[in-house]
């Protein structure tokens, strides 16, 4: 049944600017997919439509999370003093030891589940481990719960502990099987109908963890099956420098990723870029490859910073991540602040870079990022209705505009004002936490 | 009535670590200050004690906050894509303007009190406005509220809107109803007695917005009164080019305040110091100056990032501001997080000044901070009983360290955690918000 939902509406349809629509009404059709905006109710069609009344709240396009590590859950907010080698050796990798147990994984897992949910974020892109029947596990919780989610199974078969290790042929058997239980048998991209809401993403977890024999399954996988692509790209100095004498034909990271048909042969995501330039960064862009931007992670990590406004006006598209747990904060309202934030430290330093302005950063959290999972992240017809409704009557003490009190929203709120939930047209209940 | 706390006790003697005693014990005295803290209870005299048992909760002190301006509470969280000037000019002016209403000062200051009380803070160097009245009006909320601070009616006779100047005799003159009203007569710094929780502090706002009379005349009060000292010091480039164009005589900024008596003549807090080094960098510390630093409005403003690991290793006193407005978030446990992020950024960029680690911060917020009220910030004895106690049950699923919890609670959590409040050895409950 169509529905309209009534409140102050606000979504980015550009990068520099917001369409807001105070007192407005947004139609959405029986499949979840927007079928118009309108500032009166008489320019809808409202024929057997039901009419919901979110007066006084804000309505806004619901988060994406472009990279998530789900099995760093639990080491979210510890050891943030370290580096990014020795906090893999000590603390992340023993952790994704851990998800050979599916006890563990559900544990885990639900609570990561749940929190995405908290704050607001309906689609995202998930970051496993190599262990097949906990990450099975996963994507079946994504379904459980009604989030949207492209999860990978890590591939890993060197740099890395004999326990996260796994030859490309296990890899490749693994994926199969995931392919063969979450993919629908002639699903056909050019269908009129939805994909799943929950997918695999091949992921192999960087070049230094994969073997040339693992990168060219994962090519020959991706190739064959039309599957997305997720890993990470030029994150700090050193692992550029490991990279260069890993694959020494390559002429740049990025490269070597392409040699494998791993950048943008299929849809693409690279988390980070933050050293992404010249021939690098046009490889991105021929490629439509969507860079990850993971703030909080870069500055846990002191990796430097992205310059992501120069990406956007280049052209790339780009989405934010939490990077659980580099990042340390799993909403991504914040990862807006802290986006415009280490724009403005760039811009700082290089003042002839404008800074990101809350439209941009806005776009990035909502339509940028969610256009890796289809029409998704605003608000015009067609989008999926991925969408939360903001009650800030707490934040909201002295009549502030509805753009001024969405940019409250962003900067002070947090899960406490967020009273619904939409993924694909649907309310999103609370994922059940229950073992 | 002497009592005795039951927890995990975290605090910072020094800078480079934790004090830890896992269900440990705290004595705090009838005056509210620590008598001894124990990691049994056999070694603490327990003679008319009552022993109040938080086991298993997390029992730290509580924040100071060095750096804060009550009356820019409306405008935190808007209008953050403006730089310093123009955010002035059209935000900040017109809205501290506002405060010449006592009724509009008393709904806000109410809400900024509880907000304050909500994130843990008891102590903090509050910017008020030029207005008498409301000035002592945020004075009395505070004193109402139980919590400690030096409220600074400011000082403006330059560069600043006709309704926010007021003559240097006028100042005198507001300053000395204020000090009337609110330091007890013949009360001497050297006696037993803990001074007001509530006081003064001279706050002429910066050079630029501040005559030459204007800073004479604070000097002056400040000796007569010895009254401690607020004000702005080397936040970003341009300010500092204009501070050398009025004060032509002076050697750096800060030498322009010391030539008016008003840097460490009496204990002085000033907020920012990005660009202090060298010359200033030694008058600071000659003078025993506060630094009070506020890496999220360093942030949002793009001013650059202060060097504050260098600061510490030069002995220097430094402490956290949230500076609201400038600032958009008033809890100081985020502000330990900023700090860590924005020296991991300096780092990047000047590799050998290594980056602040947790303990650093939470000295910094801590008895940093609190060294500016007297003997506040730690659990050693004699120390004021300012504290929190943490009940991180949903954050702690999963059998963390007292100290991995704390780490925890400091990037993931907020005001829910805190389930109680101590200033002064007494029990602070939430501020009234009825007008």
């Amino acid at each position: 049944m169509k529905k309209i939902y009534k409140a102050h509406i606000l979504y980015t349809k550009e990068q520099d600017r917001f369409q807001v629509l105070p007192d407005g009404y947004v139609a959405v059709d029986a499949n979840g997919q927007v079928e118009a905006v309108a500032s009166d109710l008489a320019s809808l069609d409202c024929r057997e439509a039901e009419v919901i009344d979110f007066t006084g709240r804000l309505l806004i396009p619901a988060m994406a999370d472009l990279h998530v590590h789900a099995p760093q859950y639990r080491n979210q907010g510890i050891a943030m003093d370290l580096q990014l080698l020795p906090w893999l050796q000590n603390y992340t990798f023993p952790e994704e030891m851990k998800y050979a147990d599916a006890e563990y994984a559900l544990r885990m897992y639900r609570r990561f589940l749940r929190d995405l949910w908290r704050f607001g974020t309906t689609r995202a892109c998930v970051f496993a481990t190599i262990h097949t029947h906990t990450s099975r596990l996963l994507m079946q919780l994504f379904q459980q719960a009604g989030l949207g989610a492209f999860v990978g199974k890590v591939g890993m078969d060197r740099n890395c502990p004999p326990g996260l290790s796994e030859s490309a042929a296990a890899m490749v058997q693994g994926y199969e099987a995931l392919i063969d239980e979450f993919i629908p048998k002639g699903h056909d991209a050019s269908e009129i109908s939805l994909p799943p809401l929950v997918r695999p993403i091949l992921t192999p977890r960087f070049i230094p963890s994969c073997s040339p024999d693992m990168l060219r399954a994962f090519g020959e996988l991706a190739a064959k099956y039309q599957l997305p692509v997720q890993s990470h790209l030029s994150e700090n100095s050193d692992e550029i420098a490991l990279v260069r004498q890993l694959e020494p034909q390559s002429t740049c990271y990025a490269d070597a990723y392409d040699r494998y048909g791993l950048l943008g042969q299929t849809p693409t995501v690279m988390a980070h870029c933050v050293y992404t330039q010249g021939h690098e960064l046009e490889l991105l862009k021929q490629r439509n490859v969507m860079v990850a931007h993971c703030p909080t992670s870069n500055l846990n990590l002191a990796t430097g910073i992205a310059p992501i406004g120069y990406f956007l006006r280049q052209g790339l598209s780009v989405g934010l991540g939490s990077d659980i747990s580099g990042g340390h904060d799993l909403s991504i309202f914040r990862m807006m602040v802290y986006a415009i934030q280490v724009s403005k430290a760039y811009h700082h330093q290089h003042p002839d870079h404008p800074f990101l302005t809350l439209s941009q950063a806005f776009w990035m959290a909502t339509k940028g990022g969610g256009s890796f999972f289809g029409r998704v992240g605003s608000f015009e017809p067609g989008y999926e209705f991925d969408a939360l409704v903001i009650n800030d009557a707490d934040l909201n003490h002295d009549n502030y505009t509805p753009l001024e009190r969405l940019e409250r929203y962003i900067y002070l709120g947090d899960d406490r004002q967020i009273e619904h939930r939409f993924c694909r047209g649907k309310e999103v209940p609370e994922p059940d936490m229950a073992v």
